[in-house]
Formats: structure tokens, C-alpha cells, sequence
């Protein structure tokens, strides 16, 4: 049924990639620059794959001499799996980037259409991706190895997807912010240029940034993200309930039935006319409420009597309603997102005013909004703990988890939106168009600022619960080991363990050294960047007059180069820490379980204070551009372009990429109990 | 015998402020600074009294009535202790303040030896008040009520101390923060005049809050942390080792054998020449070392056949060893923020560097390097524990954390050396004396930087230990509490229990809102200075040329007023938590028991990143003011300062009141056991 489902989805999205391929591409200018981003964002991906294929094979090897073979190749099926779905990502968007630049120039609600259906092209493609890869690896690997290794297995795809978007979010987030920053310090604060203009060297690879970071690592995290859920729900259904094979095959039914109310959201949102915020959040509404609908006949369907979990007997509709926490929590968590980081409400509000005061007051003001902005989700993600525990013990929060991320096609056409139409806003510029469209695209902009915050805080509270499920997989894999051996398990998690304090301590690190790291990758790559251009400007002075043309593609060159140098050490830190912890042998597997649930703490809320504080900045410097508190060229300007430029990295690289860290930490600990203990 | 130290040290404290007070305390016009400074600094404190005495009888009624009588006065006990340690610390701190103004225009070595010793006065009067006050309570109240339940409501005094401490700590801040963001805003940022210029209408306010923050503040928050420390190991001592009476002797004897220790220290920095660093380090390894050569007999003569913990017998020398592991963290932990801290090495360099390519990288540079300075003193907390569990379990910890807090004395003297030179530059400036004098107290100013961002990070490290022993305390008390009335005890700590996870979440929420909420406090407050700032210049435009005087006592009535009003909130908010946590019943002692530990992982980390950052920003600019990259007046030194005044707020105010927020959290949750369990 989900297969049939996931079809249905990808078939869907061929028909969008359709609609949207019968949209013009605009004039002669414009097919040269968005030909120009296509290719400096595929040769960057290019080679990424090659960086992180060393590591893959090596990683490869490993598994398959000290695991087993199906655990091997199923980590390659995810790594696989996951950079396609980073190309896809990249690929839809420029083909999109371009048209809704075209649309724009005609009309407004022409180009939100393009921009969010290329979103749900990407958003359906990977989520069909995600459940046909692991429904189809299950059900080959079952035949072969019989069904109980296969569900081991699946934790090998786990990690070649987590693994891979750790990669392709840093490496993309490395990208897109250096590029960023480095073509603003030079191009605006020195130069004085507009953003996009086409006498800034690094105007290309800024836009290729757009592509690299927020589509193709976006899509490779979804898909990680997705990927990691779905398995983490079939290992506890296949522990807490063993033998029922219904347990296994809900997660999958729930995953389809959301591609049939993504693609309903994706009509609404083709159908209604409205402003663009209430439009998008209608299609969110659309497809929670058809999921919740749907979920209904389908769990009474699997359980028409029920099933007995640790002892006791759950009700199908108890197990519903565990599935819609997974719903509500989605709602729950876009509206607190918005809340923070959109212009119409106070937090942002607040930053705009405390830039009046300088730039000091204005990081001081977004550094808090981004910590006031965890408590709620925190709160809701101990809330729907304690409810989908209480509805269904371990099951019930994985049924929530998977519920949640069965949202995740319409989610990421509302990420995606944001760079589009940034890049689309670039187009528009870098062709001379008319100011109108940047005004359109501008708009856009601001509205897909506030989705990317929503998506990371969506992508961040379910990675809370997946991997709240992955280490009581841990636990009990632990426990099989041990057993296995003919030993008692005498291994205890309990807080009174100083070992057990240790994990949390030196688990809880592991967020704070990771975003250092990245942080520092963004500032040296970001200053190659600042060292070109003004190379570039200094020995070819007519680039400033427009005499001369600068020579975009060196840029391009030098970003990728340092994009892929910078990303090795934070992407390699989480895997050094778990083989640390796990072969030092006074630390051992306790201190290694506490490790786990330290990084799930303090990572949530780094996670969310980093998003939400870079996506506030942002958008308090948009609120000032619309010609509040003195708009463009104030006082209050200058320190809001501070603050977003200290969010770039915040929001874009640090930050997001917390969530597959924390997954790969997770997997990679139950992967290697065999090895070491 | 620790009562004879006690008395030792309050003798020799009342010697050195003979000796300060011989000094002269320089001509008229800097005897009425001095003044002003003095009655705005008791203004201040005399209102802060009145607050906290609303809250404080509310709790001690309320512990009078829900809890025993002697845990009721214990609380009013540590509670007015607490204060009183304040009140010594400002009152010192003026005194030499002055006299190091009037020695710096004479001599080097003389400023540095005078402010020294005035911190030296505070460290052992504090000191030897804790070890005096914990030891007759226990006395007297072992006397009245028997030892076991003396041993209790000395968590009645660790309550009182902690509570008044994060008041302190958070009025003090914020009144600090505030007037200095204040007045640099308006008075160094628009109108351009110097610190301490005194023509600014906040300069005095300013001055006051050195003293009533860094000094005040500070005191209380130690007073508070080596009174806890000592009490969580008594009642460890009293918990594993119960009857025998050495157990809780020990940690009096390690306490008083290192104010003995910390005399020698005083005596080298009094006797040594050279250069401010190496001489106050000197200071802190003598008082080391004497206390690791003295401990051994005091162990050997104490526990002369060692002791049975939990059924293993430890030898004498492995307490021995537990112990010098305190004074190793202590030394280490002082090392390790040296480095991330000094203009002299790469972390604060890099900042510095980062400022030439603006406000924004400046930013991301000090939040990066608080993240890393948070790797180094986790990993060796992470060892400590270890180590000292190895050696004598629980009890191990727990005097690992008495011996690290015995060096206490020296660790203030280095701290308020500071705030002292801090002000002495501004009395200084106010009282226009030669440019040389401002030069040497500008140099010790630099190294008082690195030393308070040093104590910082001592007393979080202490209080990550601490915290631990007094969560240890809480599954005991509630174990002793369910048993006593007939009932098993079945409470589970254990991870894979969500309750605990849901614990962990929200206990590591409250040290992110906390200071979120903190940080808002600073920014409020400064914002009303900022505005009674510009009000004066407008009124009497007489004020920057020179022909009017400002009205210096209404910045200092105001900033007051909004101290005290914004440092409610946040300081309420863990009884909030705490209570709020008992008092629902789905949640109840286990997610409490989480909610401990999430807070001691999160505030750990927050509280080092915050502190460590504000040192570095603040030393990054006075790397520049050196004449470094440009110097004063350059692009970069625009950027440093922008940094600097971002981490105001991070190092004096939210980060070091995490410190005694943890505590107040730990202790109170044993408190209401019997009250809500």
C-alpha cells in the first residue's frame, strides 16, 4: 500500500516537474545566469561525491568486514539515496529559480505557485524516495537474510543517509554562507553594491550557495531525517512487538497516506488565492487534517483488535491517537517557529527596535530571542513524550515521530520556497529586470525566511523524539548482545551512575565543539572568499565601472575548494567521539548510552535557539527594509546587518546541521556494540 | 581545629585592612568620588535587603510551617551570612579602590599589592565566615535537635545562601551591566567621551555597580558556593559513611587548612616581585601546594585505618588522593581559561583579528571560542569524577569539591582584583590625575579581565561537581522519605525512562531561559539609563562643556529602581520550575530528579561559553586599545568594542548567575520531598 503510495507521490511530482518545465524561462540573459548557477552548484556536487566517497568506502569496508554483508550494502543504499535527493533538490530548484523569476515579472501569485510547486516536486520526490528505498531494501533483504536480520540491516541505510547529510549540510552550509558573507563584506559594506549585483565576483557563487545549501543539503537532511524515523519506528515495533507484523508495516501505511494529503496540500495551495503566509500554512492544515482522516480506517484496519505492548493491551484507537500527536505536534511546532522568526510579531519586533541602540543591543536582543524561543517546543516535544508513551509505551512515541515526519513532503516545499525565490530575486537583479519583480520575489523572500526557520525547527523537534527512540534501540540491542553471550545484563543508565553523568557531560559537548567547529569553517572560508574578490576588484579596477567582467567561476573554484576542505573535521567529530568513547575502556557502554542523550539535550536546544535566533535577525533587517525605524542606510540598518550576517551561519550551517549529527551519533553507537563490547 | 583556621584567617583579614586603610587615601577631590561611589553602593544594597527580605520570610515562614524549625533558621542563617559576605566585599573593595588610585600614581607594585590585598580581605573573610557559621550551626543545632537532623537543616542553610546568592548575583549584574551599556551608549558612542569621563551623567551609577556586581555580587555567590560545597559533603559524610564522625570532620579540616594555604599566597604576592600574571598565579600555586602538603598528615591522622565506603575499605591515602584532585581541577580549570581568556594567546587573538572584517565576524568569533573553552574543563570534570569515584566513591566527589572550593580565599583575592583596578582607573579619571596613573590601572584592569573570567569558570566547574554530589543527596533523601513510611522505593532514574528524558528536557531548558530572561533584564534596565542619560544632556547642554554639573544620584536612584525590578523574574524562575515539576502530578520526583541533572549538563556548559566569551571579547578589545591592528579609534577597534558590549551582559550578569541558579534548583528539590512526595 505504501509503495502504491510513494508511486503515486513520484508520479505526482513528474507531473509537476511537467507544469512547471511549460513555464517560460525568460529572455537570453537570464538562461545564461541561471545556465551559470546550474553548473558551479553541479560541480560542486560533483565534487562532494567525491569527498565523501572516500570516507563512504572506507566506512563501507568497515561494515562489511566487521558487520554483515546486508548491513554493509544497506549503508550504501542510504548514502546513495540521500545525495540523490540532494540532486534532485538542486536540480528542481534551478529549473524552478528561473521560471518564478519569469512568473514574477508578471504576477505575484503566478510566481508563490512555481516556487512552492518546485518545492513539493522536491518534497515528493524525496519522501517517495525515502519510503520506496526502505520498503524495497526490507522486503529484498528479508527474502534473503530472513526478516529479523533485515531489520538490522536497516540501521546500516540510517547511517549512510544520517551520515551523508551531516556532509552535504555542512559542506552545502559551509558553501552557501561563506559565499554569502564574503560577497557581502567586500561587495555591500566596502563597495557599497547592492546584494546581487553582477559587478560582485562572487555573485555566482552566492547564488550556487542558495542551490548547494538550503535545496541539495535540505533534501539530503530531509531524506535522512525521514529515512531515520520510518527505521526507527520498524526497530521498536519490531522489539516491542515482536511477531505482530502489523507493527511494521504502520509506519509505512502512515508515511503513504501523508503523500496522498501532501499532494492535497499541494493543490490547495494552486487553488486558493490569497496572501502567501496563510496560503502556505492552509496547505500545512490541508494535509494534517486529510492524514488525520485517513489514519483512522487505517489503524483499525492493521488493528482490529488491538495489540498487547509490554503487557498491555492497546486499543487501535489508542494507537490513532498516537499517530495524531505526531500531527499536532507538526502544527504546534511551524506556529512557535512563526512566532519567533516571522516580522508580524513581537520577537522580531524587538530585535528591529534594539538595533536603534546599535549593533551591540541587536545581537544581544536576537542571541535571547533564540533561547526564549526553545522553551515552548521543548515543553511540546515533554508533552507529546508523556502522551505517546502513555497511548502506546515506546511505540507510541515512534508512531508519533513517524507521523510528524510523514509531513515532511509539504514541509519542504515551504523550505524550499525561501531559496528559490532568493535565487530567483538574484536572477531578477543580475539580468537588469525591472524593480517590480525583485519587489515580488522580496516579498516572497521574507515569507520563506520564516518557512526555512519553521522546516529546521520541524526537522529538529522530531529529530528530539527519532532519536529518543534510537537510543532505547541501543539499550535493548545492548541487551541482546549481552544476552547473546550467555551474560547477565548488568549495564544501568541510571543518573545516580557517575558514568552515566560523564556520557551527559561529554555527550553534551559534542553540539557545543560541533557548531564551534562549523562556525570557524564558515569564517576561514568566508575570508578566501573576501581575499578574491577583493584580488579580483584591486587588479581590475573597470569591474567596479562595468568596463570589465569579473571572473565569477574563480570564485565559484575557490568556495568549493574551501567548502569541502572546511567540512572534514566537524563532519568527522561526532564518528570520533562515539569510537572514542566506546574504546576507551573505562568509559565502555554506559558512559557511551549517556553520551547519546547528553547530545539529543543539549543539541534540541542549541539546535533551536541557533535556528530561531538566525531566522529572527533576518527578518528584523527585512522588517527595517520595508522602511521601518528609518529603513535602508540607517543607523539601525547597519547593526541589523550585523545580526543577520552573525545569523548566516547560525541559521544556515551551525545550526541545522545538529539535527543529522545527532542521528549519526545515535546509529553509529548501535552499529558498533558488536565491535567493542 | 577548622574554627582555629576560621579565626586564623578573619584575624589575618582584620591585619590586612589595617594595612590598607595605612595607605593614604589621596587628595580631597578623589576622597568625595570615593564617597559618592560608597553611598550609591550602600543606597543600592540597603533596597536590595529590602526586597529579598520580602521573598526571604516568605520562604522562611513557609519552611517554618512545612518543614522542621531548625531548617527554617539554617535558611535565615546562610541567608543573612550571604548578604553579609556582600556587604564585606563592597565595603573592602571601596576602601582599597581608592588607596590603589592614590598608590598607582606612585608605584606599580604598591597598586597591585593594595588591590590585591583588598580582595585577599574579602576571600578570607568570606572563607572564614562559611567554615565559621557552618560549623557552629552544626554545633549548636547537634546539640538541640541531635546530629541527624542537624546534618538536614544545614540544607536550610544552603538554601538561604544560594537564594540570596542568585539575587545578588542578578541585581548586581544587572545594575552593573546596565549602567556600564548605558553609559558607553550615549556617552562613548554618540557624544564620544572617554570612560569614566566625568561629565557623563552615569559615570558615578557605573562605578557603583563595579562594586555592588563584581564585588557584591560576587562574594556572595562564593560565600554561597563553599558553604554548599562543604554542606553536600557533610551530607555525603553523613549518607555512606554514617557514625563515623571523621566523615564529617574531614571537610571542615580541608577548609581550614587551606586558609593557612591561602595566607602563604598572600604573603608571595605581598613578597614577590615582577609582572601582575606570574605573580598572582604564584600565589595560587603556593596556596596549592601548601594545602597538598598539609592534607596528607590530616588525612593520615583523621582516617588512620582508612574507611569502609559502600563495603569496600579505602585507605587513607586514597582520600588523600580525592582530595589533592580538588586542588589539580582547581589549578587546571584556572590554566585552561588563562588560555581562552588572555590577550596573550591564540583564542582572544583571533578575535581580535576577526574585528578587522567587522562587527559580525567579530560576533561569530567570541561565540565560537566560548564553545570551544567549554571542551577542556568538561573533559577534566569528566575525569575528576571518574578519578575521585575510583578512589572513594560518592565521598570522593564530594571532597574532590570541598578541597577544589577550599581555595576559595585565593581564587577572590585574584577576582576582585579587578573590579578594584577597574574602579581605581575610574576615581582615577574622574579626579583628572595624570595619564600615567590611568596606564598602570589600565595594565592590572587587563589582568583582572582574565582573572574574574578565571574565578568564573572555577566556581561553574566547582558547582558541575557540586550540583552532582546534591543530586546524589536527593535520590537518597527521597529514598529515606518513601521508606520511612513503610513503602518500597521504586523510583527508577533510569534513561531509558521517559520521565527522566522529559526531566532532562526541561531542566536543561531553564539555564537558556534563564539567561534569555537575564539578558532581557540588562537590556531594559540600560535602555531607562540610556534614556535618563539623554534627558540630562538635553536639559542642560552646560553638562559636556564643562559648566554644569550632571545629576549623577538620579542615573544611580534609577538604575537602582530597575535592578531590583528586572532581577525578579529570573530569579524566581527556578522556585518556579522546581515547584511547578513537584507540584504536577503526572510528573512528580522522577522527572524532578532529571530536571536536576538537566539543569547541572545545560548551565554547565552555558555558563562556561558565556563566561569565557565576555572575557575574550573584552581582552580582544584591549588587544586593539594596545595599539594592535589600528589601534583605538581604527574599524576593527569598532567592531572589538561592539563585542565587548555584547559580552557585558554573558560574563557578569546571565553566565555567573547560572552558578548559583543550579544550586538553588538541587537544594530547594531536596527541601520539598517531604512537602510534596
Amino acid at each position: 500500500m505504501s509503495m502504491v503510495c510513494a508511486v503515486i507521490g513520484l508520479a505526482f511530482a513528474y507531473f509537476l516537474i511537467r507544469a512547471i518545465m511549460r513555464h517560460s524561462a525568460g529572455n537570453e540573459k537570464m538562461r545564461e545566469i541561471s545556465a551559470a548557477v546550474q553548473e558551479g552548484a553541479k560541480a560542486y556536487l560533483n565534487r562532494q561525491v567525491k569527498t565523501i566517497s572516500v570516507i563512504a568506502v572506507v566506512i563501507f569496508i568497515l561494515l562489511f568486514i566487521f558487520k554483515d554483508h546486508s548491513t554493509a550494502i544497506g549503508f550504501v543504499i542510504g548514502a546513495f539515496c540521500s545525495l540523490a535527493a540532494g540532486f534532485i533538490g538542486m536540480r528542481v530548484a534551478v529549473l524552478a529559480n528561473v521560471r518564478t523569476t519569469q512568473a514574477a515579472s508578471v504576477m505575484r501569485t503566478a510566481a508563490l505557485r512555481i516556487a512552492f510547486n518546485g518545492g513539493a516536486v522536491t518534497g515528493l520526490l524525496v519522501v517517495g524516495l525515502a519510503l520506496l528505498a526502505v520498503s524495497i531494501f526490507y522486503t529484498v533483504a528479508g527474502k534473503i537474510v530472513g526478516h529479523d536480520l533485515a531489520v538490522r540491516s536497516l540501521v546500516g541505510l540510517a547511517l549512510g543517509g544520517s551520515l551523508i547529510s551531516v556532509f552535504a549540510r555542512l559542506g552545502g552550509g559551509i558553501y552557501t554562507k561563506a559565499a554569502d558573507v564574503g560577497a557581502d563584506l567586500v561587495g555591500k559594506i566596502e563597495k557599497g553594491l547592492e546584494e546581487d549585483d553582477p559587478r560582485n565576483p562572487a555573485t555566482i557563487a552566492d547564488n550556487v550557495g542558495d542551490n548547494v545549501g538550503d535545496c541539495a543539503g535540505m533534501a539530503a537532511d530531509v531524506f535522512e531525517t525521514y529515512a531515520v524515523s520510518l527505521i526507527g519506528a520498524i526497530l521498536v515495533g519490531a522489539l516491542t512487538l515482536a511477531g505482530n507484523p502489523a507493527a511494521i508495516i504502520y509506519p509505512f501505511v502512515l508515511g503513504g497516506i501523508s503523500v496522498l494529503g501532501a499532494i492535497c496540500g499541494v493543490f490547495f495551495v494552486n487553488v486558493v488565492p490569497g496572501k502567501p503566509a496563510p496560503v502556505l500554512m492552509g496547505a500545512v492544515i490541508t494535509n494534517a487534517l486529510v492524514s488525520a482522516i485517513l489514519f483512522w480506517p487505517a489503524t483499525h484496519l492493521l488493528f482490529p483488535a488491538g495489540v498487547t505492548i509490554s503487557g498491555v493491551v492497546r486499543s487501535p484507537t489508542q494507537l490513532y491517537f498516537a499517530s495524531v500527536i505526531g500531527l499536532i505536534m507538526t502544527a504546534v511546532v511551524v506556529a512557535i517557529t512563526n512566532y519567533y522568526t516571522s516580522m508580524r510579531y513581537r520577537p522580531v519586533q524587538k530585535i528591529a527596535h534594539a538595533s536603534e541602540t546599535g549593533h551591540a543591543t541587536n545581537i544581544i536582543a536576537g542571541l535571547a530571542v533564540g533561547q526564549h524561543a526553545t522553551a515552548l517546543p521543548v515543553v511540546c516535544i515533554g508533552i507529546a513524550i508523556l502522551l505517546s508513551f502513555h497511548f502506546a509505551g515506546l511505540y507510541g512515541i515512534a508512531i508519533a515521530v513517524m507521523s510528524m515526519l510523514s509531513m515532511a513532503g509539504i514541509i519542504i516545499s515551504l523550505d524550499s520556497f525561501g531559496p528559490i525565490t532568493d535565487n530567483a530575486g538574484g536572477v531578477a537583479v543580475m539580468a537588469k529586470l525591472p524593480k517590480e519583480v525583485r519587489a515580488v520575489t522580496d516579498e516572497l523572500d521574507a515569507v520563506g525566511n520564516t518557512m526555512k526557520a519553521v522546516t529546521k525547527g520541524y526537522a529538529i523537534a522530531s529529530a528530539g523524539l527519532a532519536a529518543l527512540v534510537l537510543f532505547c534501540s541501543y539499550v535493548e540491542e545492548l541487551r541482546d548482545h549481552v544476552t547473546a553471550r550467555g551474560e547477565i545484563f548488568s549495564f544501568q543508565f541510571s543518573l545516580t551512575e557517575p558514568k552515566v553523568i560523564i556520557g551527559l557531560f561529554i555527550g553534551g559537548l559534542l553540539p557545543f565543539i560541533f557548531t564551534a567547529f562549523s562556525m570557524d569553517a564558515v569564517g576561514k572560508a568566508a575570508g578566501a572568499v573576501v581575499r578574491e574578490v577583493r584580488r579580483q576588484l584591486q587588479a581590475k579596477p573597470g569591474i567596479l565601472t562595468g568596463q570589465d567582467l569579473p571572473d565569477y567561476a574563480t570564485c565559484v573554484d575557490i568556495v568549493t575548494k574551501a567548502a569541502l576542505r572546511e567540512m572534514i573535521v566537524p563532519a568527522l567529530l561526532p564518528l570520533f567521539f562515539v569510537v572514542a568513547v566506546a574504546m576507551i575502556p573505562q568509559l565502555g557502554p554506559v558512559v557511551l548510552g549517556g553520551m547519546l542523550v547528553g547530545t539529543i539535550v543539549t543539541g534540541l536546544f542549541i539546535a533551536i535557539a541557533m535556528t530561531s535566533s538566525g531566522g529572527a535577525w533576518d527578518n528584523a533587517k527585512k522588517f527595517i527594509e520595508e522602511g521601518n525605524l528609518g529603513g535602508k542606510g540607517s543607523f539601525a540598518h547597519a547593526a541589523a546587518v550585523t545580526g543577520d550576517t552573525v545569523g548566516d551561519p547560525y541559521k544556515d550551517t551551525a545550526g541545522p546541521a545538529i539535527n543529522p549529527m545527532i542521528k549519526v551519533v545515535n546509529i553509529l553507537a548501535i552499529l558498533i556494540i558488536p565491535i567493542f563490547f
